[in-house]
């Protein structure tokens, strides 16, 4: 069979973190125990024509395995989920369900994650920053409320640890720790997450990666 | 067979112009042929224990079909995709890169367009809500360009019309006239998507079901 030759950066600005949405699909990878290869991009060529052909959002990651060519985690996830066992449950009503949860994480938890990280980091210096941060954290705190809610005293979101786990954890991490501190059951949901060895193998390839340096023009 | 029975509110601040995500499930329906009933919500019931034991997030849509029952529109549309034929092609690398899009649309469009929604509506009134907008207008214009130039001269975004387009057009529909005149393959894409047939069976019978009443305290 093709083995799978994943696309990803050799530094970021998370710096070896796994917070760049390649690692989703490194963690997917090594709990269904398939071996891939890498591309390894230098920071800035996501915007080259050459990768913009492979992702139009010049972005990472892009994933090929023979005719199989995409670029959105979350649909590399899903296939991977699809293709081998040990994602999803068997059954297809559970399975239907157990996905749910994927697109739960990237569409309804994500922007409120995503316009936090934007708020702290990307925007933090902006003059209206700090007035607009409560509007941010409050929207937050109700997703992570209900989110804290549906998971209950359950170590997975639905039935056995799931291709939807595996993204809402990954989202879940950019959750800055102090708000998160305020959501026990969450904090040990991403920390039960992050135990597992399968992430823990794709966070030292991940690792193994960054042989990139920081752009010169950084500015941070 | 069991007939799928899609939760939705009988009125919703949009009007009846089907923005709100129960016309994602009502749209992919109509387009495979397949007929449902509906149970619906006054507003202000998506908040009630009885609606959040469906979709834990206290939002429409929910979704039964039998033992498939769902919450997340874009899982919906996944699952009525996978389940009846008219929505994804046959061959499973072609199935696989044309998922990639219901992917794009609400992980990578959607969070941009979103950001737009909570800038120009929820928060339009904060004090520092037009110093804000030309970071949040940046990020917006970067997205609709990169897809623009992902769709070039076609009709759809990969092959015939699929699911990602339905969650694509669903998603561009937020996206405020006056921008998304300056992305004229992207206003012809939009309009394509809403002159399918089904997309105006779906409308019609969301816009029937719109008996309900505006809330007397409703702030707007």
């Amino acid at each position: 069979m093709t083995r799978p030759v994943l696309t990803a950066y050799n530094w970021a600005p998370d710096e070896g973190r796994g917070l760049v949405r390649d690692m989703r699909v490194r963690w997917a990878l090594e709990e269904v125990g398939q071996p891939y290869d890498v591309r390894y991009l230098n920071w800035g060529e996501q915007k080259d024509p050459e990768h913009r052909a492979r992702n139009p959002f010049g972005q990472v990651p892009a994933y090929e395995e023979g005719d199989v060519v995409q670029f959105e985690s979350g649909a590399i996830v899903l296939h991977i989920a699809q293709r081998w066992p040990g994602l999803l449950p068997d059954d297809p009503a559970d399975r239907a369900r157990a996905i749910d949860w994927i697109f739960a994480a990237l569409n309804t938890v994500d922007p409120v994650v995503w316009d936090q990280v934007i708020a702290r980091i990307i925007d933090a210096k902006q003059s209206w920053a700090e007035d607009r941060w409560p509007s941010v954290l409050q929207r937050l705190k109700v997703r992570l409320g209900e989110l804290a809610a549906a998971l209950g005293d359950r170590d997975w979101l639905y039935g056995d640890f799931s291709a939807g786990d595996l993204l809402m954890v990954q989202v879940l991490r950019h959750v800055d720790g102090a708000i998160l501190a305020n959501y026990p059951t969450l904090g040990a949901y991403v920390a039960r997450g992050m135990a597992r060895p399968a992430f823990k193998r794709a966070l030292d390839a991940l690792q193994g990666g960054q042989t990139g340096k920081k752009p010169a023009d950084w500015p941070h």
